[in-house]
């Protein structure tokens, strides 16, 4: 079968269901023909369900699936591999407005919300009851549903786990508009197969996510910050297993090249971290955070922290032990994406994740490249799991061009990967970007599976099409 | 279609592809015919096969699955809902022999293992190493793989999580023969569906776990373990969530009435849990354990959890801090089922896991139908998540009347579970036990999509059937 386009008789069945929430015509913004990486796919929607609840997703799934007719999940739309894009044309069903916190049940150390609360939101909400949720990817006005879709990393993953470890419901539309309910409340499982697993991480290709139940945490009580500061990236990347091993339990652990933090120092107007140490010019940064339970056990973190850090070949060790000081350390690393985006006229993203072992060699063999491919590469990321992303940055390069030679980078970086355990992405997800790489790496028989599994819940092949895999069916 | 039996023309070819490794006729022992729970499921398998590696569970999958035999994947035989039993008869595959641990990746924290190894020596090859692997079910002879394939728990998960959280790539091998690789070494992964969270907890329905790679991490320098003694078992669970929420994040919190702690110490012939504390009879027990960094942390997080436990309620605290007594202490607890196997000649279990503040009601209403369900009932489990294990017992009763009674009990709880949002199974699976309740839990689009996505992985229906989820197909 193929996909059919939005019918004005469809549409006038749409907005007699949904009277209140059909958006057509002039009144589509040209935002929701892409997410924050406009390469990676754009095209204008037919239509714009905003949906006010779980039960207008699931008429307006019911109406589209019944008449062909692609169907789009959307959150925030800050995906950097085109995941929400209508690449195939077809109706986006934007979640933004299903942004209520429902319920919090402290007694299970449980929050409920719809998909569409942004990440920010949740994050402070939790913060005034002494609760933590701890997933905290760099883009904080993601929509939680996009990070339960994309099973979200970012920089505490390294103590705390990505999004899925913090998933226990959902609510979930299927694309012919049937609502089911998976997971479950209490913290162990084992009755059934895990939709709720098969959910997570599933892009939006399975199912229409617009309910969550979260686990929470305690917040920790005391943070300190570390900038470890080493003469060049290779000695800053050869001590994270150092830390990692310490025992001392890192929350974050970010590596930086120098050339990344003058930029976003630049880019903030502010210079934060300096340039030389022990009389040596910096050549990289390695940025921790440490929690603690009580303000004693801070200092005591702090300085076995600093000698591991030392032994393991820093510089010198900067401290940031309170509230202010911290956020500053930190503004820089998050400014470091954004200073690179304003920074250049094209920018393409890698997102690949390899065993910590294989750090220094990842680096240094996409950096290796920049003659090669002819673009400028920069790297940063997550250091303690593993997770490099490299920017590819030009300017004054047609469009054209700036493809070929970002294509023959990611080709080249993924093949390398491929020695070395390495996934495709860990955690910006497939999108439409890295549909063919994906094919490549996991091969026929798992592809066969993906498939398989996506006709089961998807059986025309309608919901965000041409992500994650390629359904041979309906793709025209 | 329907199941074959195995022909002595297709036994042949099994013993041709595989001449070490097949038992059959009088070589079969009585053991392959259930599991720890043999009123769960008992039948002979037509034969077993004792596979020493993947390819050989390969080679018979081929085999077996060209000719329409019943495949049953068994570990060490250690569950406790029949999930290894060959209940439509077929071949059984036995993984006791994969009980190698393949390689130690100490860079990336992480351990590769034959599906066979059991639990206990895992544990201790980790200890040897300084290194911890967490999930901990009382049964710590179980093969890892089983533990996989049920998401077992246990009772460190209410700090450490579940065997899901460890796991990071499979083998396995599908019904007919095909070895795929799943999930991947790095700890963040958003690279297509996810089929390792799919096998986890999926009871070797969907294809035969093989190899397994674990994340481990650093053994925690200082445990201690506080015996809370309470007035009753109302008072010991009204204190759990005082506990949880104190920030001191227990290891393990385990609830003990005083009945079973009596029937343990008789059992193991030794006194352990004074029977009397601040002159008044002790109700129940409250036992937890708490890991520190250093010996300092150790007294301080003593007395701070005996003030949260006096705080809620304990008429008195005991401190085992040393290896020696807290093994004693546990010993204990781990004998409590043993003790009940040991006591009554027939015992049915319930596996219901409720949000902890349920937990309360649960064991309540569990003990209050005692008269009307005509059983002896015992409850003890793990407090900190809310997993109530609860065993039915009788002695003199004829078999049939046993599991009417047991049956009655289980309709009553677990219909009066909906309403807390429990869950069928918090650790032991579904098995052939509770695949009905499953159904009648779940509903019928999850259940369809269940059934589909088995019908992806599995078409004949032929991988461990009767187990988990009803197939329609195949059932004769």
């Amino acid at each position: 079968m193929s996909f059919r386009s939005l019918t004005p008789e469809v549409l006038s069945q749409l907005i007699a269901a949904l009277p209140e929430s059909v958006l057509a015509g002039d009144a589509l913004s040209e935002d929701y023909a892409h997410d924050e990486m406009v390469s990676a796919g754009f095209r204008m929607p037919d239509a714009v369900v905003r949906a006010r609840s779980t039960e207008e997703v699931s008429k307006a799934c019911e109406i589209l699936y019944a008449n062909n007719i692609p169907i789009i999940p959307r959150g925030a739309g800050t995906g950097l591999s085109g995941g929400c894009a209508p690449i195939h044309g077809g109706v986006v069903i934007d979640l933004t407005r299903m942004n209520h916190i429902l319920r919090w049940d402290m007694d299970n150390s449980l929050v409920h919300i719809e998909a569409g609360v942004v990440l920010a939101d949740l994050t402070a909400a939790c913060a005034e009851r002494g609760m933590f949720y701890p997933p905290d990817p760099g883009q904080r006005f993601a929509a939680v549903g996009g990070n339960v879709a994309t099973n979200a990393g970012g920089m505490r993953a390294v103590k705390y786990g990505c999004t899925r470890e913090y998933v226990r419901t959902l609510t979930v539309v299927l694309p012919d508009g049937r609502v089911v309910k998976l997971g479950g409340e209490p913290s162990k499982n084992s009755s059934g197969y895990s939709l709720l697993h098969l959910m997570v991480g599933s892009e939006g290709t399975l199912g229409i996510i617009t309910e969550i139940g979260l686990k929470i945490i305690p917040q920790p009580k005391f943070t300190v910050s570390l900038l470890g500061m080493f003469e060049d990236l290779a000695a800053c990347i050869r001590c994270v297993p150092t830390v990692k091993r310490s025992g001392l339990d890192p929350q974050a652990l970010e590596f930086m090249p120098r050339s990344n933090v003058v930029r976003a120092e630049k880019f903030m107007e502010k210079v934060v971290y300096p340039a030389k140490s022990e009389g040596s010019d910096v050549g990289a940064y390695l940025l921790t955070t440490f929690d603690c339970r009580r303000e004693e056990e801070m200092v005591e973190i702090m300085e076995a922290a600093a000698e591991v850090m030392l032994e393991g070949g820093a510089l010198d060790v900067l401290v940031f032990d309170n509230a202010n000081a911290m956020k500053t350390a930190w503004d820089v690393r998050r400014a470091v994406p954004e200073a690179i985006l304003a920074t250049y006229e094209k920018v393409e993203e890698c997102d690949i994740v390899v065993p910590i072992s294989y750090i220094a060699e990842t680096v240094e063999y996409a950096l290796s490249l920049t003659e090669e491919v002819g673009l400028e590469i920069h790297t940063y990321g997550h250091a303690g799991d593993g997770n490099i992303h490299i920017k590819l940055c030009a300017n004054g390069m047609e469009e054209q061009e700036f493809r070929v030679r970002s294509d023959k980078f990611l080709d080249l970086i993924y093949a390398r990967g491929k020695g070395m355990n390495a996934l495709i992405s860990g955690e910006h997800g497939i999108g439409a970007v890295s549909v063919r790489r994906l094919e490549d790496y996991a091969g026929r028989d798992v592809m066969d599976l993906m498939r398989g599994i996506k006709a089961v819940f998807d059986p025309k092949g309608l919901l965000n099409p041409g992500k994650g895999l390629h359904v041979c069916d309906g793709l025209t």
